[in-house]
């Protein structure tokens, strides 16, 4: 199973975390920026050129280091068409440097439609009785609102084609709480997605014990996280809010099991920008970002 | 407001119903389809070709008589990079036409990220002092599972940029209920959800009466329409699942005010594949497209 792989690749590494490949055009350096702009202007072709150099960067500088990368689609489709191509670019890279790819796009509709976002990103097109892959990855990110016919897609190719999915349990943002939080039944509607993931996951576990449906649970609410730990024992949680968010290593213990397995730690801004933070030149912004990956895998390590 | 220029459409056309483009390679007739492969093979590339000469049809037999179209994102998504361009393509295509643009994209992320799918599709993105529009519509649909500040970027660009939302309130499809019809201090989830639409309506008002912000209320689902058009007296309705997904005409007056406005239905497959379902050749799929939208519109009119 595609979380086997996931796990194995976090136990090579000794590293419980993923970074998250968030490309806002003021995150690249300005050399970078330059560059890009003196050859296809300020357009968004110069945009993703440039995300692209920095991606890349980021890449050849991390591969070693983490286990996974999570590209957020947000950030690539705020760049139109050139962003999207740059999207796929990086995954394709990515993916050459052996890394596994969680493709952050909170994909959700309801039963065909689902399945045609699934198609997407874990699953197969089929054309006149030619089957094509759209853009694969290992894993994406799915919201639960529409019920179980709009998650039952993705999870019946994660079956397939040997992917997973994260569900969006409890997010990490300030108003998480206002649906998420509500009582029903005597429990936050939190539980209840979280019993849905149960089901969802119950005959996709692989050896790791681990199955293909995962959850995303917030850094930031680690109380959350630790009923959410108890109730989804066999889910992988990909923790977002670390960092940037105000997450930090003792917030997201409740999120791992007493193996030191069942989580994986996301940072974006922390490691994308880390040369920032540190009043490095940005020409240092991939050997900044490598010394903050390593401190933050040491930094959960110390915790777990 | 952008919601006024959606009933002024309305009116215009006297239809207040919308035309889905969700193309499914299967559903393009086998003569576009057979062209496209000759020239392209059985390819992502093949597929989107035919997608678009299919789209593009379809808009020259519909502009006329339905003011918007409402493009799925995950049919496009489907045939990857190739069918991203499509999409965009079948948008200008359609914006040319003067249709009223609804990207079906339910994206829905923390703030920031909001932000930046926000931007993708409303508003509008900064490169280093340069405004670029990466995919501009007029209108997208959101998923509110993560609370008011995942939905608040949108409302701003809704208010900077003069454009419209429309977010998940009750959706069509069976499994529906099973987070939405939970009830939490004596009201289901979706009622929740309803007076959440109403507070980031409330500012957004225009000269129709109608707000940036609507809710998406299946037309599976009559009963909780009802309780939904008098609790989101301001909003637009979108509203799927008729035809193909079994609700008629009838269910789905409960969305309209007494007025007759107030909600625009979606038909997807039941315009798209009219040919099909009279069992006439596949050349005759703009004429069989149009006759439906017209019985469409006929249909609503009369109950209305």
């Amino acid at each position: 199973m595609s979380v086997d792989l996931l796990v194995k690749k976090i136990k090579e590494k000794q590293n419980p975390s993923v970074a998250g490949l968030d490309p806002v055009i003021d995150y690249v350096p300005q050399h970078i920026r330059e560059k890009a702009y003196a050859q296809y202007g300020k357009t968004l072709k110069g945009a993703c050129e440039a995300i692209w150099e920095f991606n890349k960067g980021l890449i050849d500088a991390l591969y070693d280091v983490v286990p996974a990368v999570k590209p957020q689609s947000a950030f690539y489709e705020m760049y139109g068409l050139h962003g999207e191509e740059v999207l796929h670019r990086t995954i394709e890279y990515a993916k050459e440097k052996g890394l596994y790819i969680i493709l952050d796009v909170k994909r959700n509709d309801i039963g065909s439609t689902a399945a045609a976002y699934s198609k997407a990103y874990l699953g197969k097109v089929d054309i006149d009785g030619v089957e094509a892959e759209p853009c694969p990855v290992d894993c994406v990110t799915v919201n639960p609102y529409l019920g179980t016919d709009g998650v039952k897609p993705f999870v019946d190719d994660c079956k397939a084609y040997d992917k997973a999915i994260f569900a969006l349990v409890k997010t990490s943002n300030p108003s998480s709480g206002e649906l998420q939080d509500m009582l029903s039944d005597g429990k936050a509607i939190y539980e209840h997605v979280a019993e849905l993931v149960n089901k969802w996951n119950a005959d996709t576990i692989g050896e790791s014990g681990y199955g293909a449906v995962g959850a995303v649970v917030g850094a930031t609410y680690p109380e959350q996280a630790k009923i959410l730990r108890s109730i989804m024992k066999q889910s992988y949680f990909l923790v977002p809010g670390y960092g940037a968010q105000g997450g930090n290593a003792k917030d997201v213990k409740n999120s791992f099991n007493d193996d030191g397995l069942g989580a994986i730690v996301n940072s974006s801004r922390g490691i994308m920008c880390a040369y920032k933070k540190q009043n490095m030149p940005g020409e240092a912004f991939a050997d900044a970002a490598r010394a903050e990956a390593i401190r933050m895998k040491e930094e959960l390590n110390s915790i777990l």
